[in-house]
């Protein structure tokens, strides 16, 4: 199942089912509602209460969804509702750094972007040396992100007045199903809700500098808009290899690159493992993937600008779009 | 005013103003409702409750507190009633690296505690050489923290299971106001609600290697219970400058180290100038002040262990006061 978060056309935000043949969406609620004759189900109020109300919530969503497949009074065209993120507000934003292609040409391209930025002739990628750190491989390197910067699907995202290098980066994610704490690697499947589409724009020349306090990245990655997600949630059940899907990133309609799920190190099982450990995790906190390999500007050497459309394409998941746009 | 969050007799979570002289606590919702003969007001539900209601709500707060001053039945000893961490779930929770002599001692500590669990005899700290990175002296330094690891005064923080060399932070930090973005400096005290004391607790050998993966310190600050704050937030009015507060680390009653707030490099303002750089900020989001100069065991070079109570006073705010407890 599609689960996506929508304003509906009195403005009022929804949760609905998306069917992508079709390309419509059921209100969830008011079909619950009406279709059925029940009173409002707290489950169906937004999609943190349908991730909270656990098996026996989504299992009803599955139900609805099914008894209303054919076309309805709840069923509206996708193109006349406006999508938000799936979860407006998540609990909690990790982030991950996790894909070794990605860190070859991510630190790389730090060094070719610091020449640039000091008016400098780059090196070329050849003639570079590059050392992952040991601990990249051997351990889940995360950060977390500002939570209250998420937008969705088709959001303008507004350009940091502090940077000049701004730049894409194509991940995906999971929400956390149930709350949870030194989870086993083997029973962590169990807790990932569904699967979301995530581009966490970076004010790069920003990262760079305060990088250097070794706190790792905070407004290089923190603004308003900066962490779009979309365009909905794909259950679990949906996606059984989720190491396996294709990846495309096209700017203005042009593909810039295809990658693949395959070049994460650690699976979100053992991310979830991980964090765990000692650390109660809760429903309807959000892990990131960390860029795929070649996922972005600083990767490709090819740079975004002002009004700009990005579409990070994620097979079994969708396209999330946004245009980029300074002077916000 | 000092405000806290506590269970009563009943258990139920309230909020109150403290009298420290005479060691009491005023239940404002109670006394509002009953000495005033009033309906219960939502500002008085929680403390975040109270933020949100903003100046009308603060000042409902003081004239209860002033009209209920005398003994009578909605004031308890503070012996008597639970302290919870006056937010018991901050918005979001930002931390600093903001004093200069706690990055000499602590990048210091560093290579002495590496040393150390290599088995080797650590160099003396007037052989090391420190490098500070310039750009902590530019601009603030952060990473976010898990929010959902906060306890309070008294509360039993549990030695999270992957570590050896547990640490103590003494910091102290600001509860904001009110929600705003791109805010001048030179308008950002009208943004700080009040002050508390905060204890960063750190697993140092976890964060030594973590770090390595330069995206900052994650699983070495985020654990159940790491962060507690306490004992109450005093009102930004009763701190005109919080630059000068004295500040005493005591170990199971042994004083460890004197310290003041005056080692800060960057302002509270500056900071929410700084971060509210295209970024919204919003009413209960917390930031902590940064370690104060040799307020933390990694820069005394003398550690905690299983049991130790660990107080750390500011003047002007109060003691916040943690047992560690292995094996949790």
């Amino acid at each position: 199942m599609k689960l996506a978060t929508f304003l509906n056309a009195d403005g009022q935000q929804r949760i609905g089912s998306v069917n992508v043949e079709d390309q419509t969406i059921l209100d969830l609620q008011s079909a619950h509602e009406q279709e059925n004759g029940q009173s409002a189900s707290p489950w169906l109020n937004s999609m943190l209460a349908l991730i909270d109300g656990g098996v026996a919530a989504l299992a009803l969503a599955r139900k609805i969804d099914k008894e209303c497949s054919d076309p309805g009074p709840h069923r509206f065209p996708l193109a006349s509702v406006k999508l938000l993120a799936p979860v407006p507000r998540p609990r909690q934003i990790r982030d991950f750094n996790n894909a070794e292609d990605h860190w070859r040409g991510a630190f790389g391209g730090i060094t070719i972007l610091a020449a640039r930025m000091a008016g400098k002739v780059p090196p070329l990628r050849s003639e570079l040396k590059v050392d992952i750190p040991e601990v990249n491989y051997t351990q889940p390197i995360f950060y977390i992100s500002n939570r209250f910067n998420v937008v969705g699907m088709d959001a303008e995202v507004s350009w940091p007045r502090y940077c000049e290098w701004f730049d894409f980066e194509a991940e995906y994610g999971i929400f956390i199903s149930k709350t949870g704490k030194d989870i086993p690697e083997e029973d962590a499947h169990s807790y990932i809700f569904g699967y979301t589409v995530f581009n966490d724009f970076s004010a790069r020349d920003k990262q760079m500098r305060e990088m250097q306090g070794h706190m790792g990245p905070t407004k290089g990655k923190s603004f308003d808009t900066g962490n779009t997600m979309g365009p909905w949630i794909v259950t679990a059940d949906e996606i059984p290899d989720p190491r396996k899907l294709a990846v495309e990133i096209r700017v203005n309609g042009e593909v810039w690159n295809r990658t693949s799920t395959a070049s994460m190190v650690h699976s979100f099982e053992k991310m979830l493992a991980y964090v765990s450990e000692s650390e109660t995790l809760h429903a309807g906190e959000f892990f990131g993937s960390g860029t795929m390999a070649g996922g972005c500007c600083l990767e490709l050497d090819r740079w975004i600008k002002d009004g700009d459309v990005v579409e990070i394409e994620f097979e079994k998941i969708g396209v999330l779009r946004n245009r980029v746009v300074r002077g916000n």
